[in-house]
């Protein structure tokens, strides 16, 4: 999951979802499962497609940095993968975008104590010189103290921002911690700042630094760092202790201009071509700390998963249901972009997207026009057997589906819980021992549920407008 | 805790425990409890003395390796916090040792897909040339396996050992699976291995690597490093799939000499020098790889605080209890072989040592003469409402008590719990993350009332023999 949108996204969710609980009309009378809609799901419990699609790509790509070779091939991969899965139209968009590759990083305190730190370089930062700066620091316990610091005040210093983040089940926390980084880089450059690090933007107590996307937008590009959170409570230890802090660091990262990115798309094609797409799918790039396995193999081998079941299952579905592997999501959406401008056009009944981890689904989420409100109901209803709740929020969150969901299209929102995503979002610790077979097969039966129903719904699922955001 | 002695003593108390538990005759009537005892445990479970020192010790100095200025650092903060706190007798103790020093490491797989490791070199690890070495690795999923490779079947190649590592509470996997890295290194270099990865002794899934000693003895010393689980864990997923794997491998440690150690030493005094020291402690030296806050922070701060807890009691104690903070245990157990020449004549009436970390102690274990027999009852007694265990293992174990214990010291352990020290145990996460509080106020507890009764019994504790090693 990346920045921008995620940010948007999930402050929309959580600001929308508070009033609604208020006004919440009596839950309608639960209707009836379609059985074969109840024995898809089912039989998705047993399922090994998706775990064997993120061992596979965790193992045999590994790590699948946006715009690299390594996303490369990962594509090929994909390619493969989903036409040995029996899907048709198999194909590999591709487009433009700058990419940022990591360098060097090393990070120490060299005063009032030696102290060696576990960082790592945030997407797009600044370099070093090659032999590294050193620096005093400024403490900012949160982004709002470094706000409020006077234009210039950090010329020559190293801004270090805290700003703790708390686990929350539906990740709204990361918007509020995480715009530490998403801004607090260029607000420090814009100061007069040498340099910054930032507590990571997580919740777990590992020695292994959260990296992710900054953006400097105009401004310069300064080396900007994420420290471990027990480096980051190191820090904030010993300025308590009131002496001055000074900081070396080596980041030699660098732009290396416009490459080649892509995504990957595979179809189950419908019957009926009138009744629109139904678009899935989750996110093949991943960051370079790790193997991307909950983020976000696991989110395209759910959606696949799902999909090859409805392929597998005899009959064809209405709706053409369209699985794509967005490239490029981390470091700012572009696969997302550059589907919607090559297939905006086309008619889509409703999107959804897996980019939240691989922990149990807990909650439905779900914009849809009038005419189709019996399908949220046959929704709801199909996935309650898996203990996911009909929540108030919307549907068709997430960063790639995103620009297509802005030109009006339906959606559907399967909310992963996220109270243990943080621990481990962008770190090198995101990789196959984090994904539970089981919490998996969990989410492949609630995918398979929503489009069977979906795919198949006799009703109209037309254009929505949705709030302005 | 270190490799060899750990080794030794934990293999023995495993030994051992098993035919015991059969034979047990009944437990003894509960013996009532010393009303001062009593009070003096149960103000101990507000103790803040502990996690002070811990919080300190890991803030202001840090990481702490063996005959290193950080190790220099360390005697002299410990010298001046043992004087604050009120003890007497502070002195240092210095003595020379080789000294290992970490370089650059880095690791990858380059075929049949390019992955990059987390690993780190393991103690005396030899060094690849600046530019490293690549070469196929060879798959041994047991240190047994390694053990019946032909001699000269390795040469030229890269020795990958599994040896997978459990769970246990009273560490006795850390002698099975440890002989990978105590070994195995020395072990494959004979074979012809340029150089040996293992899996990490340890039983976390997340990709900090754990570090330890290895013994080479008077063969060559090849570049050896310990993978982190995931990583170990990708390398088996590789070799499954059948194709060569190549591995480039960059280790710069390097040997630098004799270098200065020195044990920390200070004391309750008794009152009665007839009656032999009570020798207590735990090790001042760390792993470089973080701040040694549960290897071993915690146990000189438990132990320290306990005695303060006697100090501060208003009643001198009949015997003298030396607090020893030991240099140099983990490259070796140097400290406790030091202290052992240098005081090994006086008379020492029992030792204990805490090095397992900062979880709660759940069993006790005694070594005494026949003669302070009701000492051990008392001590059962007064530690039952802790939680605490009478087990029926030796007591006076631990590497740096060790060559003390060995000419016939009796001796108790307090175990604490080892479930999780492994996951933590010789990594970068040996940080005060890792530290509870509460857990560290239940050791400081158990300890006080250790030392209140056996610091004061009136009984004889003279010398003890043991079962050979």
């Amino acid at each position: 999951m990346t920045s921008r949108y995620a940010l948007a996204v999930l402050l929309l969710a959580t600001s929308a979802a508070v009033p609604a609980v208020a006004q919440r009309a009596a839950p309608a009378a639960p209707a009836g499962v379609d059985p074969r809609v109840a024995a898809l799901r089912d039989a998705a419990l047993k399922d090994d497609v998706a775990y064997d699609i993120v061992e596979g790509m965790t193992t045999e790509v590994g790590q699948r940095l946006a715009g690299t070779e390594a996303e490369a091939r990962a594509r090929t991969w994909s390619a493969a993968k989903l036409k040995a899965l029996g899907f048709k139209n198999v194909r590999i968009e591709t487009y433009q975008m700058p990419v940022w590759v990591r360098g060097e990083e090393r990070g120490e305190v060299v005063a009032p104590v030696p102290q060696k730190l576990h960082l790592t370089a945030l997407g797009n930062s600044g370099a070093t010189p090659a032999n590294g700066i050193e620096a005093e620091v400024v403490i900012f316990p949160t982004y709002a103290d470094l706000a409020a610091a006077p234009d210039g005040s950090l010329t020559g210093k190293i801004a270090y921002v805290g700003n703790t983040m708390m686990k929350t089940q539906d990740g709204s926390s990361y918007g509020q911690a995480g715009v530490a980084r998403f801004a607090g880089p260029a607000l420090a450059a814009k100061k007069g700042a040498a340099a910054i690090v930032i507590r990571s933007i997580g919740t777990d107590t590992h020695r292994l630094p959260h990296t992710g996307t900054t953006y400097f937008r105009d401004g310069p590009a300064i080396p900007a760092a994420a420290l471990s959170v027990p480096d980051a409570k190191l820090i904030e230890a010993l300025a308590k202790r009131g002496k001055p802090i000074r900081m070396k660091l080596v980041l030699t990262p660098r732009q290396v201009g416009e490459q080649e990115s892509g995504n990957v798309i595979a179809e189950v094609p419908g019957t009926d071509p009138n009744a629109g797409i139904v678009l899935i799918g989750g996110h093949l790039d991943s960051w370079d700390l790790a193997t991307g396995a909950i983020d976000d193999a696991s989110g395209v081998a759910i959606t696949a998963a799902a999909a090859k079941r409805i392929l597998d299952s005899g009959k064809r579905p209405r709706r053409t249901i369209r699985v794509v592997w967005f490239g490029a999501e981390e470091v700012g959406g572009f696969g997302g972009r550059d589907y919607a401008a090559k297939h905006g056009k086309e008619r889509h009944a409703l999107a959804a997207e897996s980019d939240f981890g691989a922990d149990k689904i807990w909650r439905l989420g779900m914009t849809l026009p009038e005419s189709a409100k019996p399908v949220g109901d046959r929704l709801a209803a199909a996935l309650a057997p898996l203990g996911i709740v009909r929540g108030n929020g919307p549907g068709g969150s997430g960063a790639d589906i995103g620009p297509t969901v802005a030109l009006g299209v339906a959606g559907v929102d399967l909310n992963q819980s996220g109270s243990d995503y943080f621990d481990v979002h962008h770190t090198p610790d995101d990789t196959l021992d984090r994904v539970d077979p089981e919490n998996l097969r969990q989410n492949v039966a609630a995918w398979t549920a929503m489009l069977a129903i979906v795919a198949d719904a006799p009703e109209e699922i037309g254009p929505v407008e949705r709030p302005a955001r």
